[in-house]
């Protein structure tokens, strides 16, 4: 994939690469729509399916593909859950018994804070108490952020949507990512 | 060609975006990655030809393509000069009589340099002797360096080559650049 002296990078240099994920794994987006870009050129797909589980990847790569005019269409397929909301990731078989019980508890708040903003409560006040609520659940927190659905770019008011809620938080030594949309 | 919310750059990451010119018009190259991966994947040509004159982005753009796989050759056409061997450019029109005349010495010192390289003599000698003649023919001069040809990394010696000398000076308000490589 990288021969000897590559030295090229494509950069997301909009709202979808910066915040969120990139304040906790700097430069990773620049690795992913560099390889991905690459992945691309080389397959020359008509589709590309990203799962909507890692949003904020799946934004980085559909800016990326139609900002360098790529003829492919980059879609995203739902997040796959278990019976309590839980998103489905390689990371859950690192809970133990008590953090498994306690990890749906995310997608209750996600769900919940998108749900009351759907129904135009104020946006910062539900964050807030949702922000509270996956702390008294035991998770410490990294980000629970309202932002514009397509652009990632920061977002006010649901009126200025579509909206969408990420969050990241830890559970024990599990990080644990999901995110809803808000209707 | 950048639709709104454009939003993705692609970048030269290593030593042919580097300085010599990026030294003076920074993130240039950026510029001109960008704007030519969107035109190639547009485009989607067999061949792209890149006048030498502008050799640092020649190389840039072909490191470029190479790095993100795009299916074409980019292509290198030497530099058209005058009989004196000034290197034809829009620019030469904004040259007064006086620095019209002195103009060619920027060509005869790089071919004069290239000469004694390929003939064994020590590099940083020639190009600093280089550099006093150009300043002499009453140039302003931004840069004589020799680079890797190809990769344009920083070189020492004629042994690590393919070696290419650029040149940029002022020639009172006129900025004129050229190079040569060395056999």
């Amino acid at each position: 994939m990288y021969q000897e002296g590559f030295a090229t990078a494509i950069v997301p240099s909009g709202a979808a690469g910066a915040g969120l994920e990139d304040a906790f794994r700097p430069d990773f987006f620049k690795g992913v729509a560099t390889v991905v870009g690459k992945l691309f050129t080389q397959v020359a797909p008509d589709f590309a399916i990203f799962g909507e589980k890692d949003y904020q990847q799946l934004r980085v790569v559909t800016q990326m593909a139609r900002d360098l005019d790529l003829p492919l269409r980059v879609l995203g397929a739902p997040t796959v859950r278990e019976t309590d909301g839980l998103a489905m990731s390689s990371r859950n078989v690192y809970l133990s018994a008590n953090e498994r019980a306690a990890a749906p508890v995310l997608h209750r708040v996600l769900t919940l804070c998108a749900r009351k903003i759907g129904a135009g409560h104020a946006m910062a006040t539900i964050l807030s108490e949702g922000r509270e609520a996956i702390a008294r659940a035991g998770f410490a927190l990294d980000y629970l952020e309202a932002r514009h659905a397509e652009t990632l770019a920061p977002i006010g008011s649901a009126k200025d949507g579509p909206v969408r809620l990420l969050v990241a938080a830890k559970l024990g030594k599990t990080r644990l990512i999901d995110n809803v949309g808000v209707k």
